[in-house]
Formats: structure tokens, C-alpha cells, sequence
């Protein structure tokens, strides 16, 4: 097992910090007891918890107008792995990457899953990118992919998905996870059901090549890089085209994909209803696709996300088990230190969501009694769960304090000598 | 049959019109026969449109501040129709009333039925009413009707909805619509999925109870009146709902009741293509389901949603026959103008899309010309239809000018006459 | 001194949970000076917090499309000081009502103070009403008001405020709050600049009648009741007309007023620095002006408002005083409940935003250190304040927990049998 | 005088087209002075009309996901003037170019002006670019430019203005366009007020260096690239900006950086009535900046917004003289191809709003007649003014089909040979 940061970095600091850490949990798990809650049983439930983390996340992003790369960003996937390890070792819940093809294609796979696997990481769902031309491709994606008029286009894109379920299988993913940009940005460029209709007979064409244990999971998005209409643009036409597609298929809910104003804990409550919420990739919003840090801006919001989720896995609604995943734009911040830091808000919601009374929420919920119904929730919300996520983190050998441990440990500096070139990354998306 | 405007009163008009409508209509024949339009075939087309009004919408309308009645407004579903009468008199185009129960009750509704067939009036679909407690109701819908957690409150919604259907039976209508304003203002009021199990029970019940020539007609609505949540709050849900509850239950179109941003002749596509479009409530807004005239504010979209329309008519797509209704609230106008001007320019949207050459449309698309497929639209739309509307109009002894003759009937001057007391009308919804 | 609660009722329940909460309050004093933050100090800030209650937020409200009234809802302005005494006596933050005209007017404004003053309730700003006719009025606001085309109508509405003023001079109220509807709901209805000069020269001949000491707030509202255009449509139009006016005229921010997506607490930090910032109307909301309580849909956007307040405090930006009050429409809940717990909401911003280290943030503002800036106010959020608040009510003989004393106490009920009629209720609002 | 399309292809165009336009044009001649308007009269409005076009939006655009280029994109400023040359060779409405420094600086400005007169284009505003970096760079604009918390970084962009204004001077430019991306992606990240200081500060800095004939243009935008705060986010901070900069600085008015659902006209009225109405950009747009082509979403919008400057026009409104320019960005059509079609939408705006009787709609907003306000700028709307267009470009010796011209003459196909290297073009944005 590696480390790619030393180990006595993190304890060093953690030994500063475990004292007032011990106190804190301490008086917290006295007042959870009041309300009947054990502290230990949900620190447990914050240890189990995991998110996965986009490989091309680790660099900065951008905007059409432009990218302000920081200093040691990584140059491919091996080096992403390396920021994907200090991740995981100082938040303790991201044990999983989720790679990008073509950008993370490498010769040799098994040397890249012997490289992740040296650091205890492992593959969440693959990537396909139909969105982009590639140096050497025949076709150009410019009017679509799976939808374009043209068929040599939609199975260049076919062929390109199934290939990535190759690349996938060589590194233990189980999950395909399709996302397009075809659409228009012109009234009448595009003929609505003729397009989606072409759709629906790739994403079919691609269900064909998953494995059986496979799932494929579609992702919606109201508008970019489409301007006048996207093809999946909302959860009905993604739940729809994963009920045409298969019982593998499922959708994919990416928080800042909708329009504005729109109750996205009710949408993933109807994609739980009907069997089809496949996962999520976490961000916040304030006015479109900003990708901004989870939790940053609306934390309620993705809490009530998560009171849904908590909601079905307490229902044990059948079928129920969503892929939770990272996906966001580091612009202005160093990327390890914003995913990091994200990991472990979307881990707060969940805990606080798992602090809900439910029995007391259903009765308040017949009774119509929506104040405290509304309570209930923003009580469970307003307890500070801060010493429960340091505690799960203390005993699983991470940060209690992540930032500090990793500014402390100059892997930022380091990396910057070790990668002097990044102005040819494609990382970060832009 | 009788005439709600003294027919002379309209042709003493037209006589002034009719020679420069003659004029318009030859020199835009010609223009159009240079591109291979038939000016008569559209012209028939247009005489032969038509949409239903809303009772209620002969009523001025109101916010939750005000209401400013006009004078001489409908006391009753009588003093309606003769509204409804002049509406299709001078617009040629409205011959349908679509009727809202406990409000359009009566004793007799074979005088009812008499009452409009004297004018040559029909009815189409009927609305039930469980957004409203009624006098002497037993149980309340404050928390809700078909989705209320007391078993006893569904039921009595359910029997409305049924007893509805048997009032339209009397009156020859064919369709149910339910719109229900069931959801919550508080997160946690409500579970969201036990909410929508409801509403499907509850749908089927009545779906049960319809006859089997009629359709039922779910209508969703992104908000108000409930403002955090709205059980039928998107086409995802309503599509879901009718896809559950049976073949001839069907999705409508309320063209206000979107999330912003929202591209609606997307969604109209997709509910041909899944065989689920039921009809529209059409309207016009700007901010949320401001319910304003039809074609005020984005004519331009109107005209898409008719381009999808007609796209579908052309291409004999199985079980298209949506219905057309307006349903808007008439704040600050004369609630006859506004509809009859709005019947106008829901047809003007719908002759425009029949101007789309879709042979060149299609051509366009298939090569991605996305320039010149917008052209084809914006040409289409650019052109002035007014004479064929007019034509339309003239051919049918409607008026060629509505909005002059009906001021020149002075008819509501008289109304205001007539109708002394308006202080208690339930018309125009507030 | 009266109360409208048995203060045996109140001391009761504190009884039982002063334990506790004395627990609760020594360990979150403990955990706050280690950051060198002292609880007592911060529960003064809490003790001293206030925010003002409208008197027709007693009553139930509605929507156009429904109201469904509670029982024992007041019936008159008295009855609701009944209501605000019960509010601000278990809260201990709701001192004052704000009045609105004519809805409350009396015959003796004198016996009227004497009721408030034995509650130990104050007056805020007084609310002029040229939205709605009422019976007996000359002119009508169906076509506006400040800006109507007809110097009769302006005139009206000019002496309504001023006699508004004069009304609430004999309440001992120092501020005038002026929001009108007008607007249109066509385009071409209004000329724009032409609306606005009249209203200019109104909101001028309304600022000349305004005592020496007191301040005049103009409050925007993007739409509703105006569905096309309002008058004074953002902060742009009211900071412009209020810097017309003159220099005690004020901008009042409500919540629920802006565009979708709109940085509110950017608007109040410029509102600050022109020195405008009159003060605001909290609730919260989703989709429009939903008028929901406050912060139970986006509790982090009003802890940055307060944090904008709090930081113009400590930064002593002069002439800052803005003026709280509550403006929500309470359709589902107890209204005095929502009050009560809306109030306490209020106050928890502001205790949090309290707990911001100033400096700290200031220094990574420099260093533009986005995320250890943006944890610096998630941090505070994240502080689970309740017992400073609940220490701060209990030290002031209000409840320790508010609403369970509220049922407890059984005013509704009593409210329900002492008041039966509340059918003609003007209060809520509908 | 040079052609960057053989004059002879443009006639020989026109010929074909010209006996049909000119029977289009007599017959509308005929039904406009039915109506008492002179088609000549507007036809010279419409000849006199004219647009900036941006030198960036010669090249293909883009997204943060991708950009498509297309084959013979101008590789510099020199080739950039030809394609503008094209461009108002064929539309007649579109002889001056907006140049964005540094992309567009030359050694020699004298060679470029010599080149651009030689196709009879001038120069509008002329842009600074301070929301990117450039390879020579001492400081970083990532954390902002003229409101850096870096007193370097702030001179820096000062500088950079005031080397625009020199650049521009040699071109005979009198405007200077400022939009910056300055703004924060976190709460906390930056100080709103005092970020607000620091850019009055430079704004003033950089207007003490604009010669005297000169205006300086402030451009606001909601977001796009900073996602949580943006420091002139609307038409409010901006105005203030400008007023507070000095008087010949003014607020110009991107019709897709505004909220949702914005009254766009509302806010060009109030520049105009404060006499800081400096221009436009135009474009389109459905969801967010989406830089569409103008008028081809929302036309009836674009139409509105010209209404308001027709009646400022009209007014004779002192200081009225806006700068019009488009500004899209060309992601899925040939660039020329949508600057020849936008340019030509726009100027249909223009020349419908000309049609508006203003007496007769002033005659309406007095009475409050608002079906006939409305249906005055509809009947405006829905006149076919395309045979003006036409006739305009006709007398002009532009083309009267400009796109099948423009097809026709094989421009694009020549650049393509002639230009081979585009991949590393910084036009179009990316």
C-alpha cells in the first residue's frame, strides 16, 4: 500500500486536533442519546460512506473565455490516480475514480489498475465522450453523435461507447455513464422526435455490448453546449429513453442540468419510484451548469436530495442503489483541495439526513401538520454533524482536518517541481 | 338559431371591409402561389379551426391582491354562453365551450344544452374543481384532493370527478380534464412518492369510471397554488401518471406552467411521439402562469408549437388529435376582446406553420444546414397571414374586423344593462 | 402589563427544558471560546434582536385560486394585536406590528396604542394600499395608481399615503412603506418612462408630506399583480426613484421579489453602500413571490443576506439602519406558529452570521483564498446556534421551545370559540 | 473601392430577383399608404441603418466543451476586415468593425486602416480583454482585473484600457467597450462592496485617459465566467457605475445577460430616460449567455426593444444615440452566413418599430385601452416589411437574397484554400 502523502503528515496533525476531537464527539453523541440517536452507529454509517471522483477533475477548469491553470496540475491519468490517493487519504470517502476516454486511455491497462490499486483506489463508471473531436477521428461530431442525420456518425459514436466498455472491464468498472451534447442551437435544425428517436436506437445499439452485470446510465442536461434544445433534456425524456432502452438502463441526475426554480429532491423521488435512479453527479448551481463546490451554495437543497435517498434506503425500496460521483469545475481553486472539501459536504448531507426521526416525519406528514413536518427536517439540518465526519475520518486513518493537512504537506509545491508542463492538459474540461 | 349580435350589425362592417380584404387576399395569393401555396386551401384550413373557450374565462380575472370587475360581466353559465356566442360569432373560430363544475352547474342541463345549441355552440371537455371548498362540502381540500393522505378526502374528489363526467355526458362533451393543485409549501410536508401513489390510485378510480369514448386529460403545473411542491408538477410526471392510468389518458399543455427556460415545443414533440398529447390551455406569460393573451408576449414560440403541430397532422402521426382550449385571465381587458382576439391569434400560429414547406425543412435538417432550416421557420412566420384570417372570417359571416364590430354592437353596454350585479360572480377565478 | 398567554403556561414548559438547554448552552460556550468567541456576548446580540410582524399576517392567506381560512382568525386589527402579543411574547424577537391601510384603520387610534401598549408592543412602518378599491372610493386602481394616466387617480393614491402618515404618526410609527402594483400585462399597455416620471412625481408629493423623522421605503416586486411590466420592477428603478425623491427615501428589499437566480445579498451589499438600504420583508421562496416562511427553503442564501448586514455593522457603514419585518403568506399553517417560528429563523441568520470571524475572512478575501473563504461562512452556517437563541428567549421570559408551549397553551383553540366569524376576514391577504 | 465578392455575382443575383421585388414592393407600397405610411420614406431609414459587427464573431465559437471549427476562418485581423467586407458588401447594414484587443493588434495600424477603407468598413467601440490571460503577462487575471484585490493587477487592466484607447484612436474609433469577467465562484470569495470600490476606482481611472469626443461603454452580465457573483451583474450596478464614472460613460445592454424572464425594454426604457443608454450587443438567447443568432428566438422581443428606441427617436430624447452591435457567437453555421442574416433581423426590427403609429398608441396607453395598445405594436409586428429589406440592400447594390449570393460566389470555398491553417485561430471565442 502507497501513500501519497506520508502518513506521519496526517497523524502528525491529527494528534494536535484529537483532543478537542474526542471532547466534541463526546458532548455531540450526549445530545444524539437525548434524542435516542447513537453517535457510534451513524459514525459508521459516515465511514462507510464513499463518492467517487471524476479523474478529470483533478485540473482546473474553465470557461469558453478562458482557463487559469494553477501550478502541478496532473498530465494523465497516472498522475490524476496520485491526486485521486491524496483525495481519498485525507477525506477517508473517495476510494473510487471515475476515468474519462479518450482523455485517461492508456497501452497498458492492467499497469494503470496495478498503479490504482497500490494506492487502495478503485474505477467507478467510465466515461464516453462523443461531445469532442478527436485528432484522428473520421467523423465529426459538430452536428451530434448518437443522434446525427448521418449513420456513419451515430456508429462511430456506438462503436466508441462499446469500446469504453472495454477499457471499462480491464479496469473493474460496472458502469457506463452516457452523456451527449447533441441538440440545436436553431428552431427547426433539428427534427425533435426523428433525433430522439435516432437516440433511442444507439443507446439501444450500446445496451446490446453491456455486460450483464453492467449498468448504463443516461444523463440529462437542459441546455449547453445545445443552446436551443437538447436532446435528453430533462428527466422525462431521460427517463423515458432508460424505460425504451432497458432494465439496466437508468438515469443520471447531475444537480445543475435543470431549469431554474425546479424541485430536484421530487425528481430523484419519482426516479426512485419508478426503479430508474441510477446516479448522481454532485455539484451546485446558482444560475446554470456552473459546477460549482457541492454544498456551496445551496446546502438544504442537497440535503433534502439526500432525505430522499436516506428516505428509500429506510423504505428498502427495492433496486435501490444510486452511484454517488463528483462532478465539478475547479476554476478558481486548487482542484485536490475542492474535491476534497466536496467529498465531505455531500457526506454532511448525508448524515444529517440520516438524523431524521422518520416515524415522527410520516406522522406530521398524515396529520398535515407541515410546520413541523418542515421542522423535523430543519432540525436534523441545523444539528452540527461536523465532529462525526472528523471522528469517521480520525478512525479510517484520514484527515481530521483535511485542508490544513494538506497544505501542511506541500504536495501542491511538490508537484509543481515534479510537472512542470501543464499547458497541454486536458484535464479540467474546457 | 338565434345570434348574439344582430347579423347586420356585423355585415354592415364587412361591406366596408370587404373590398380591400378582396385586394390583400389576391395580392397575397399571388405571392404565395409563387411558392406553390394554394391561398383557398389555407383559407379553408383556416375556416375550418377551431377552439374551445373556458366558461370562466368570460369573467374579468383577478390576483390574490384584486379583482377589478368590468361592468356587465356573466352572472351564470347561461349569460356565458351568450358571451361564448359573441366570441365565435365574430371570430368564426370558437365554437366550443369547455365547462367548470360546481361553478357551470345547473338544474337543467337540457335547457342548458338548448341554451347553447340555439346559438350553434357545443361543449367540449369538462373540468372538475378540487382546488376550491365549496359551500357545503364535508371535507376539505386545504391538504389536498386526490392525493390527500385521508382516505375519505380522495374519495369525495374521486366522486366529484365522476359526477363531473356525468354532467358532460348531458352536454355531449367527450373529455375530462383534471387539474388538481395538490402539493406542499413546506419541505417534509409531504412525501413525495406516498403523494403521487395517491394521485394514481385515485386516477385509475376515475379513469374507471369514464366512458369508453372519452378521454381524460392531466394537466401538470410547475407551481402555485402550491409553492415548494406540485404532485403533477412537469410533463415527466404527467406522461408518467397518464402512462400508468390507461391508453386514453392523455397529457395537457398549459402553455404558463413550465419551469423558465423551458423549451415547450420540445415537450409537445415528445408527447406525440409517445402518443400521450391530450391537448393545450392556451396562454401566454412571461413570468410564471401569468395566464395573459395568447401570442402577447412570445408569438414566435406559439408558432413552434404549431410548427410541431402541424409537423405531426403532416406526417399522419397514429392517435394525434389533440384538443385546443384557451384558458387565460383577463385582468385589464374586456374578457370578450381578449378572447376573441386570442382564438385569432392561435390560428394565425397555426396557418403560419402550415406555410412551412417541410419537404425543403427536412432537407435542411438532414444536411445540418441549421442557418437555413431557422430561415425556413422565420419565413414561414414572417409572413402576414391577416387576409386569409380575415378571409376566413368573411367566408363564414364572422367579422372581418372582430374587435371594431364588437364595439360597434355596444354589447357590453348593453350587458352592463342587463347584468346589473357582478360584485358576487364566481367567473374569471381569483 | 397583559399577556395573551398565562405566563404560568410559559414558565411551566421552560421548567421542564431548562436543564437541557442550560447543557446545551455552558458545552456550545465551551466549543465557541476555544474559537475566542464569547456565548454571552452573542446571546445579547439575540436578546436584542427584533423584527417586526405585519398585523395581516395573522389571518390565513391564499392564492387566486383558493383560501382556505383556520379558525379563530382575527377579525380586526385588535384581534390581531392579540395574535402578534402571543408571537412576540413566546419568541421574545417580535416586538413591533407593522399596520397596513385601510385594512386597519380605527375610529380611535388612541384606544388602539393603549391595546398595544399593554402587550408591550410597539409600531413599525405603516402600509398604504393602492392595489385595491375599496367600497367607497372615487377612483379606481384597476389602471394604477402613483402612475395612473389620470391626475384624478394619482391624486387619490398621493392623499391616501399622506393620510397613512398621519395614521401612523398617532401610532408612533416613523416610516412610511409604499408598494404599488402598477404595471401592465400587454406590451404597448404602458409607456414605460412616461409611467415612471408620474410615478416619480407621486412618490415626490408623498415624500413632502413625510415628517423630519421619519424614513420612506419603496419596495419592488419583479411581477404579480402586473404580468408584463411593474413599475418598479428591481433595485435598479428603487434605488434610482429613491434617489430622486429625496434622501430619506429608502429601498425595502422582500425576498421573494427578484428574478430567478438574481444574488440578493449582492443587491443589499449595493443597497448598503449607496446608502439605500431601507430595510426588508423576509420569507422565502422557490418559483415567485411564494411568500414562504422564512428560511425554510433556502436557509443559506438569508445567512449570507445577514451576512452582508452584519459585515455593514461591524464595518459601522454610516446611516445603516435597516428596518426587519416579516411579509409571508401562511396558506396551510397556524399563522401565529409561522410567525413565531419564521422570527426565531430570522434571528438564527443573524446570530450565525454574527459568529463570522471578520478578519479571518478579510485575509483570505486578499489573498483570494475562495475556499477557506467560502468555508470561513460555512463554517459559521454550520454552528448549530439553537441554544444561544433559545437561552436569549428564556433570559427574556419567553418559551424555550415556542411552539409546543404555543399548543400547549391552547390559544387557538380558545381563539376558535371566542371568535367564530372569520368568514369576511380581510387579514392573509387573497 | 474594393470587392471581396465580384460586384458582377451580386447583379447578376439581383436581376434575377429584381422584377418580383419590385412587384412585393409596390403592392406593400400600396398597403402601407392605405394606412398613411410612405414605404420610401422607410425604405431611406432602412438604407441608413447600421450595425458593428464584432472582428471575433468572424470565426467559428465555441463552448467550454468544445468548438467545431469550419473550413477558411481569417487567421488575422486582415482577413477578419474581408469577411466583414463580405458582410456588408451583401446585407448593405453592416460597415463598421468592432476590433477586441490584444487578439486584434497589429504593428502597423495605418496598414490596417489603408485596408479597411479600401473595402469602405470603418471602426466602431473598440474592446479591452482583461477576462484572459496573454502569454506576456506580468500578472494574472484569474482572480480579477479592474477590481484585483492586487493594486498591480488593477494597474495592469488600467493600463491595458488606456493602450486600447490609443489603438483605437489610430483606427478612428470613438468608443471604448469595458466588460469584465470580474466576480467570485464562492460566497465569501470576494468583498462585494469594497469589490465595487475598487472597480469605480478603475473605471475612473481609465475614463480620465478617454479623449474628450470619445464615450466609454459598461457592459453588465449576470454570470459567464464568474457563477456565484459577478461585479456589474445588472443593469442597476451598471447604471450606477456609470453615472458615478462620469458623463460620457455609459451602460450598454447585452440583450443574454440579464436574469430569466427579464423585461429587457423596461431596462432600455430606464437608460434611455437617465440618459445612459450607450448601446447594444445583440444576439439571442433561450436558457443563459447563449450568443444565438439575433432575432432568431425571441423576435418579438428583439422588436420591443427596437420600439422603445424608435419612441426615444421619436421623443427626440436628448442624448439619444445608441451604438449598435451583434455579438454572437457562431458555433453551427458558417459565421458570415449569420452575420449577413442577424444584421438584416435586426434592422427588420428597426423598420417594423418605425411602423407603430405613436399617436394612435399613445391614444390607447391614455385610455388604458390594453387590447388595442397591444394589438397596435402586433399589427406593427406582423407586417411583412421583407420587400423594405430588400429594396434597401437593392438600392445600395447589396444583395437581395444575401445568403444564395453569398453561397453563390464560392467565398468561403476560396478562404478555404486560401486560408488552410485555422487550428490555431483565436476568433470565435473558446
Amino acid at each position: 500500500m502507497k501513500y501519497a502523502i506520508q502518513p506521519d503528515v496526517v497523524s502528525a496533525h491529527n494528534d494536535k486536533l484529537a483532543s478537542d476531537l474526542n471532547r466534541d464527539f463526546e458532548v455531540l453523541g450526549e445530545q444524539l442519546s437525548r434524542k435516542g440517536v447513537d453517535i457510534n452507529a451513524l459514525t459508521e454509517k459516515a465511514q462507510a460512506f464513499d463518492i467517487a471522483v471524476p479523474s478529470w477533475g483533478t485540473g482546473t477548469g474553465g470557461t469558453r473565455f478562458a482557463r487559469f491553470p494553477g501550478v502541478g496540475e496532473p498530465r494523465n491519468i497516472f498522475e490524476k490516480v496520485e491526486d485521486c490517493a491524496v483525495i481519498h487519504q485525507l477525506s477517508g470517502c473517495a476510494s473510487a475514480i471515475s476515468p474519462h476516454f479518450p482523455w485517461d486511455v492508456v497501452d497498458d491497462f492492467s499497469e494503470l489498475k496495478a498503479h490504482s490499486d497500490s494506492y487502495g483506489l478503485s474505477w467507478s463508471s467510465v466515461n464516453s465522450n462523443t461531445f469532442q473531436d478527436q485528432p484522428d477521428q473520421a467523423q465529426s461530431y459538430k452536428y451530434g453523435s448518437l443522434t446525427h442525420t448521418s449513420a456513419a456518425v451515430r456508429e462511430q459514436a456506438i462503436a466508441h461507447n462499446t469500446q469504453v466498455i472495454e477499457w471499462g472491464k480491464k479496469l473493474g468498472s460496472d458502469t457506463l455513464t452516457v452523456w451527449v451534447g447533441d441538440g440545436s442551437n436553431h428552431p427547426g435544425q433539428q427534427h425533435f422526435q426523428r433525433a430522439f428517436e435516432r437516440y433511442l436506437d444507439s443507446a439501444k445499439a450500446i445496451y446490446a455490448a453491456l455486460p450483464g452485470d453492467w449498468e448504463m446510465h443516461l444523463e440529462h442536461k437542459m441546455f449547453e453546449p445545445a443552446f436551443y434544445s437538447t436532446v435528453i433534456q430533462d428527466w422525462g425524456s431521460n427517463i423515458l429513453a432508460a424505460m425504451e432502452t432497458g432494465e439496466r438502463c437508468k438515469s443520471l441526475v447531475d444537480l445543475g442540468h435543470h431549469a431554474p426554480n425546479v424541485n430536484i429532491e421530487m425528481i430523484v423521488s419519482r426516479l426512485i419510484q419508478f426503479k430508474k435512479l441510477g446516479g448522481f453527479h454532485f455539484n451546485d448551481s446558482k444560475y446554470g451548469d456552473d459546477d460549482l463546490d457541492s454544498g456551496s451554495i445551496h446546502p438544504y437543497q442537497q440535503f433534502l436530495i439526500f432525505n430522499e435517498l436516506v428516505d428509500a434506503e429506510h423504505r428498502k425500496q427495492p433496486g435501490f442503489s444510486p452511484a454517488y460521483m463528483l462532478d465539478q469545475s475547479h476554476n478558481v481553486t486548487d482542484p485536490i483541495e475542492s474535491l476534497i472539501n466536496s467529498a465531505i459536504e455531500v457526506q454532511r448531507s448525508y448524515i444529517k439526513a440520516l438524523l431524521v426521526d422518520r416515524t415522527t416525519l410520516e406522522g406530521y406528514q398524515q396529520d398535515n401538520d407541515a410546520l413541523m413536518a418542515s421542522n423535523t427536517l430543519k432540525g436534523a439540518f441545523n444539528v452540527d454533524v461536523s465532529p462525526i465526519l472528523a471522528m469517521a475520518r480520525f478512525r479510517k486513518n484520514a484527515a481530521i482536518n483535511p485542508l490544513a493537512t494538506y497544505r501542511a504537506s506541500q504536495y501542491r509545491e511538490q508537484a509543481a517541481v515534479a510537472r512542470p508542463d501543464t499547458g497541454g492538459s486536458r484535464s479540467g474540461i474546457v
